[in-house]
């Protein structure tokens, strides 16, 4: 058997906050005000381009979290996942100081159209030659569509089929100019043949669109189409569309768990099931010395505010964490929205009852996926288990102190990685479909 | 007296058509595919920024026109504002290369949300440390609402009823984070202070939102607000929220006939009127020698293709042109859409009849607007004329051939300019506001 090598990918957002509670108050943390200017997504990208991630990844919500104490007071105050800056406006730079980082984007399909979503990620893929992942999330926040002023008129059950229409109706857009549309003859003045750029007509039960798409078919004609599928709709959705899953397990039993269904269900889809590439979360905290790697994630530990913990975790989960007690047992909670994530939490620790506190310092720390702690040849130990046995393809790599847990990745994870022949030694090509389809 | 300086700013689109139809045929022309990669708007940005302009000026449409013999046949055809990509997502490339020079980003109000719009405007605003100007605009072609599977529900006299109030709740959202609001203390972990960062609660009747704005204020807040308003509503609206002003006028009398109506009503509404700048369209075709810019000007006027012209015309007026012989009188015409731009036409023959073909002619050249044609002394005579006697504070420059119509601006007029005192010989600051508002 071949050794399977790894992907990666970094995990941020645009804002003082990636997935790590209050990390931005470790002294060795760069992010500061830096997150909005392009300086800062320039050298991000480099970094990551320099340990041949195959993307950046950038989650994203749409509005500050309310769930916990009914109120965004300590998502304002502990900075969980506020500010958020729009993520769409950071990939024309990391792509324009790059040359072969992907960059995935979160948008969601409650907000905007599917003929103005085909033109912004077909834009954006121009832009950047073709490195455009699109990460497929639908709104489910409350808060999120309070601020939009709208109500959220989707029932649960109905969400992916909702969304499997807006697909299909992306995919005609996409697919509707003709490879050799366009002639750009400059003696006759004629651009395109408007035979060969189909109008689409599409009259489905919740979108509608007539009219040729306005955007010119883009090196990766579709961007790579990313989910992150937990409930049976949505890993059935995932199996049908994405290119790329991603999940977070706390576990190499419950990564397999996820991996073997996910498989077996690319395969009822009539899939090539290898081609759906499954990264997992996964915390590094590297160092040349072990014990520096564990003092530092102590350092890190120690960093979480428990509100703030409690803020995200809240929102995540829709249940408002502030009407419980810190010492109650975590398995009485009702949680709704991400189940999946939260239960991770309670496997994490084997089946022993977990607090509320406990639980919010482990979400607070990476979510419930692991976290990887020791020198680059134990951290590269625990990839390839994760990669053998928890049968992931790769890593979403959630920060810690910003870009230094990057730069320790590159410079340490990357080369004892290669040494194994487990990471790829050059990019493949120029696209991240290419970058992802390589191994 | 002083002698009042220019403003310049170059006119583009995200597409392979600026303003001027079919110039991409021009042999000069380096459009081709190049304009949705990054290194074109590095180029174009640092060109305009040599020409020391305020800004670019990024127009858009959101779905190809379809107005002219009811389909977007001729518009595929002679590339006539098609495609046209997301601008949005050039803003953040231009800024990043480039320290001074102003981004006019056209976005509708009609397909994104209030809450949504400040945090992508805020978002840019940051990302190009305060260089970002919104010109705001209501859709109003069929073709747009039909790419968007929506119905127009706004009745034409309510458009600016209704983007009156989306203001208002822009405002709130963009003042409700308070100087002081941020602490980021690393300390005790506590990044702003909840009390310093207001909850919107906004109730309209059309728009309504619940929540704090998700983005810091950005380095200009609210970004400049420009405006191209010509009917009786759209003047009173850019008196009362303007910074600038867009508008297109063939002759020095309907220039200043706008000027001093636009101001009277900026007086009325309690602002001071010298604060509303006017930027007019102007098309430039200069040369050292005048005999070659004469010549110049007949290349490009030869490639405009008839079809290409009456498409777009069609599309801005509302009026199917190909149900029309091209001999007909365009007096005749019932224009609706913006009558003001296509009354342009007629006014510039001084009263004479003009011709369909005749007018599809003078809109493909450059949409109404004058064309200065000759020596660097010639144009600077001729923008002496506008800003003296047209009453205009500068000018919004229509390209012919790309980049090179500015290229010749930035390295021929300015200078001449400059030797005339009529143009600043540094940016005064580093944000849009502070070049709009030097002089």
């Amino acid at each position: 058997m071949t050794r399977k090598k790894a992907h990666l990918l970094g995990f941020v957002q645009h804002g003082v906050m990636n997935h790590a509670s209050t990390m931005w108050a470790h002294p060795q943390d760069k992010i500061g005000y830096s997150f909005a200017r392009p300086e800062y997504w320039r050298d991000l990208g480099r970094i990551m381009e320099r340990g041949l991630f195959d993307a950046m990844f950038i989650a994203d919500e749409l509005a500050p979290y309310t769930t916990y104490q009914g109120s965004s007071d300590a998502v304002v105050r502990y900075a969980a996942q506020f500010p958020v800056h729009d993520p769409a406006a950071v990939v024309p730079i990391v792509g324009a100081f790059t040359k072969h980082l992907g960059i995935g984007i979160t948008l969601s399909t409650s907000f905007i159209r599917p003929y103005q979503m085909v033109r912004q990620l077909s834009t954006l893929d121009h832009l950047t030659g073709g490195r455009v992942g699109w990460n497929i999330v639908t709104s489910y926040s409350k808060s999120e569509f309070q601020a939009m002023g709208l109500e959220n008129l989707t029932p649960r059950d109905k969400r992916y089929e909702v969304v499997e229409e807006y697909m299909q109706l992306c995919y005609q857009l996409w697919d509707s100019w003709d490879d050799d549309a366009i002639s750009y003859d400059r003696s006759t003045g004629v651009f395109a043949d408007p035979s060969k750029v189909r109008e689409v007509d599409f009259q489905g039960r919740y979108f509608r669109s007539r009219g040729r798409s306005f955007v010119m078919p883009s090196p990766q004609r579709r961007p790579v189409l990313w989910q992150a599928g937990s409930s049976e709709q949505g890993r059935d959705f995932a199996a049908r569309h994405a290119e790329s899953v991603f999940g977070v397990f706390p576990t190499v039993t419950t990564m397999r768990a996820y991996a073997d269904d996910i498989r077996a269900r690319a395969d009822r889809a009539g899939r090539d099931p290898s081609q759906l590439k499954l990264i997992f979360g996964l915390q590094t905290v590297v160092d040349r010395s072990r014990d520096r790697a564990v003092e530092k994630y102590e350092e890190f530990r120690s960093l979480i505010r428990i509100e703030s913990a409690l803020a995200i975790m809240s929102g995540h989960t829709g249940v408002d964490f502030s009407t419980l007690d810190l010492d109650d047992d975590v398995a009485d909670v009702d949680a709704q929205g991400i189940r999946g994530l939260f239960d991770a939490i309670l496997q994490k620790n084997d089946g022993k009852p977990v607090t509320v506190r406990e639980a919010a310092e482990l979400y607070g720390m990476a979510m419930g996926a692991p976290t990887a702690v020791g020198t680059p040849a134990d951290v590269a130990d625990e990839m390839e288990h994760y990669l053998d046995e928890g049968g992931c393809d790769g890593f979403m790599l959630l920060a810690t102190n910003v870009p230094g847990c990057f730069v320790d990745i590159a410079e340490l994870v990357v080369p004892e990685l290669q040494r194994r022949g487990r990471y790829r030694q050059r990019y493949p090509g120029t696209t991240l479909r290419e970058s992802l389809q390589e191994y």
